[in-house]
């Protein structure tokens, strides 16, 4: 059995992998940490792990005092404060996968443009893997240090890259993503409460939302993304106008999707010609590391591409689980292997 | 035009206060205070209000400075908060409308059973007439101390008053209440977050309601009230479990309410044999002031009363309006005009 | 007071305007039509107007036999089935007011185009004028001929419009149109079950809806338009990316927009520096006739500019209201008072 | 590996028990029934089952033809249609595992006043199990006919029967149960048109609910439910009120449901002092097998008891796999691993 460390396991990303490790049959959780609830049990934010384990929070100090006894260490950490004690971490174990946004951005100008401070771990920034095995998976087999991406960047990066690589897009690529508020973490003040959030329509990035870079940075393409917070506590769904180049179609744009796809475990194309879930739908993902990935390609050599996930599996913790699945030559869908629920 | 004055105009039930008393055509806002938003614009907190109005929250201190600018005071302040400043306030305006919970009650040995905390004011409590128009209109015609009732007591006070003063019930009532977020109010911390608070089924309360002692208070009965969080953002419903005396049944039942309630504006009686919307739902009772009150008889003289109404208005700042009507001679329905939506 | 006929009064469109002409002070509502529901009372499929009528549906039939009683029709009926009737409709009253979708677009090869079928009275279509106040109001003081146009269009054509006649805009709308489910009407299908359509993000239409072709008229720029439908049952919203114009910014486009709707009643610029609110969202408009602008420029010259509306009010019956204000020659907003609730 | 045929595939509990038996490692599933979808795959109304299977229905009369090549038959068919037509499923497999409620009641005038109709196969209720593990598991070791108890039954039963088994409750027992939408399935009518039941709370069945018969009769205590439809795609929740005897208290409610309960792997005691989930919750269990149960002590020798679960899951279809895997020897949770999701 490995064994593995949480680093930030109060949060809901923090949570998720908790869920997903601790359901994993090649998998010790051996540690997971949390400054303000050391001590608590760890079903006790979490309530889905009820009976399933005894684990309590250690303080994230004993990250260090533990050494040895982890070969894999998750980090769940906030923004901005994950970068600083990087070097730290990497001496502490073997293998570490980390969930922020610090290291997904392989330059740190534009990590400086997006996050509104200068990067202050540069030199480690090149040593990062993009955690995401549809697109790196040969790279992630011996990555140590693998970032996974976040939850709209993945959505975005899986429905246009086949497209990008074949060649089939031109210009621009606007990105309008709709998420829940699991998105916003436990940690999120007045405007999350419940009478707030419910049923809204919340355009809170209309320009500039920091996954927008990732999704450039994978496609080489600019990219344009808009983000609005929907009623939906899981769940992420983007839509990206494209304009496809040369005359390309309908059928081209399938045997792209077709070829970049066949054999992935964990995305699957849905594209129908009707029915309620002839597209993308997240609602019947929530729990399942599948992100579904469809298109609809209109006049004049426009289309929309449609990539939909659950953020906190596919878009976070579910994919770095299926990182190290990769790293140590698992089955992919070791521990990952939930459905999904219709209706839901 | 009366002159008003709004204590507490920044929590969800000043909001719906504002709303109304902005719209009302026989009221001036005076003055709306908010210690934390002082100086801020009104629409602020409460978008809604958005080319409405142009006024700004003053501090709380500038109650007593402007004393005389206004002629009624409502105060939307917390519970255990107000009753110790309460005599100040019935100096500063000539007639005052409390919607805490702290003069609720007349016996002060059920306030502390209930608050977890002694009265400290008890002298006051004898001169404050309950703020519901329905079961105290003749006092309310002359009272300038008015205590509006809690949200879930109203739909219960409501359900359970007309049978028991006809002398059909029997023993305990038990209540089962249901709620929406708003009920939790603007502050309310992080289990009320969306993610955590959506779509749940919450038994905040499996006991002890302190809704629960206002319905005994009026009924004089023995009531055993439980309260629920539901999915929605207003709304309260109130299930109650009764014993019909005497053999009475479904005819009894209805002709007292129809007895009770015939002319009352905002009482409608919903107890039909079909249809989605045969028995009270508050879902189609958002921002009206109506309270829709049924029955359902069941075998061996058990029956059940549902109540149902908008916390925010029936449940609070419309029960005010509505008492400041009557109290003043206007039309009681003045500024408490919309209908409710459906769908919605 | 002027008497109205409301056609297809069982919808939630016909609802809709049951609620507001009976609320409206100068309006006595004569008959309102359902085949389905002939002698049922009006408050069954509308239980949020029970106690304020005892109006029974009749027959659609009676529209030609009552003929006189009336002086203005409202049609509340189907898309395709209400323009082979019109020419009847128009002999019946003096104002007919449309809203269904087969009037709206001039064009009948347009026409042809979004609706699948040929116009089949296409010698009426110039006949109408457009019913948006806020663009076409002085053709509609004197107009017996208003058709409404749709929900996600009202919304597109305020927020796209000022820009497009100040010559702000450069090259083609996309329109990203969000929309609650008491858009697909009482009679949807099996899909819009709770259990299918809750929590949904439904891109219903990837490409051609229908009300693309609206925005395109009105505007004379190249449209397209996706349409989703997200977790609510009242609201629009639209996220209408736009290219500016030579080197205009954030200060042209606030300009153009205060210009455009500087005195509207039911116009309000929404763009903010922060908060939940600051840009327009549906859920604190429902029951209101409001539609929010609001925008944000990026870089590039590229701009997001946002529209939202209740799809049943502003984007339906309460435009429709406001129309018969309009011609009629009372204040705009009689009938149309309500703020719209916070929260909700 | 055994093979089984699921009758009546297409519904909501069919596609639930589809997705539990796919999953199933030591399972095939031979067919899946349809009328109205035959031919079709299984994967068009279930469309979590994408990429899982390529299994298409086929008409329900395959269900004789194809006799032999399947040992067990779930039916998952409407209620009053299944009991005409058992004596000759039960010719067709040696193991019957119903999901209707045509087997639940043992004494067919109970049924008859509960379903409104005389059972048609009242010679054959004798021979079936009830289908609940945590009460039932020696005879459902041996049982080839078993009756799947109704959703809020089970959370009822699972609640009260430790109690009642240990002689701590004494007279009627209330019910009040809340339920999300799939329970009314996937041909409900327009009253479940998400319009109509977005944030309803729909009191359905103010008295005499059908699984109120199956709580007294596993109990023998008067039960009295009521049932409402609240904002929920899936869950049920039921608050349980009842008198403790014989001046028991918290400590032996505890202790009777530690003792009926230890070892169980699907049912939790959860009876917290504090939390947002300190009491059951159905939100965090979708997808699960968990039954939750607690409970609080009140006043005066009441007490309410708290069961929650999915009613897809727990509620029907898990518990049928549950069943299945008690009766082949297998380890209980064998397919009904999943932990349930937080936040969710």
């Amino acid at each position: 059995m490995l064994r593995v460390a949480v680093a930030g396991g109060a949060g809901y990303i923090g949570g998720e992998l908790l869920r997903l490790l601790l359901g994993h049959p090649r998998v010790d959780v051996a540690l997971a940490t949390s400054d303000s609830l050391a001590g608590r049990r760890v079903d006790g934010p979490h309530p889905n792990l009820r009976g399933r384990t005894d684990l309590t929070f250690v303080r994230h100090g004993e990250l260090a005092d533990r050494q040895g006894s982890y070969d894999v260490l998750f980090l769940a950490l906030p923004h901005k404060k994950t970068m600083g004690a990087m070097a730290g971490y990497l001496d502490l174990a073997r293998t570490v996968i980390d969930l922020s946004g610090d290291f997904r951005l392989r330059d740190p100008e534009v990590y400086a443009r997006y996050y509104g401070t200068a990067h202050t771990a540069p030199e480690l920034l090149g040593g990062f893997t993009t955690g995401l095995p549809e697109q790196h998976r040969d790279a992630l087999r011996t990555s140590d240090r693998i970032s996974v991406p976040g939850c709209m960047a993945t959505a975005g990066m899986l429905a246009v890259q086949p497209l990008a690589d074949a060649g089939l897009l031109d210009g621009e690529v606007t990105v309008d993503a709709r998420t829940g508020s699991s998105g916003s973490g436990v940690s999120a003040g007045e405007a999350n409460l419940h009478a707030e959030r419910s049923g809204a329509m919340r355009l809170f990035a209309p320009a500039g939302h920091r996954h927008e870079a990732e999704v450039a940075q994978a496609s080489g393409l600019p990219v344009r993304m808009t983000a609005t917070g929907v009623e939906a506590v899981r769940g992420v769904q983007v839509l990206c106008g494209v304009r496809l180049a040369g005359g390309a179609g309908g059928s081209e744009v399938r045997a792209a999707y077709r070829k970049a796809y066949e054999g992935e475990r964990f995305v699957r194309l849905v594209a129908y010609r009707r029915g309620a879930y002839r597209l993308p739908e997240p609602k019947i993902l929530s729990g399942s590391n599948y992100c579904d990935v469809g298109f609809a390609v209109g006049d004049g050599g426009r289309a929309t591409l449609v990539g939909a996930l659950d953020n906190l599996v596919k878009g976070g913790a579910g994919n770095a689980v299926q990182c190290l699945n990769v790293r140590f030559g698992w089955p992919e869908d070791t521990g990952l292997e939930f459905f999904g629920l219709h209706p839901n």
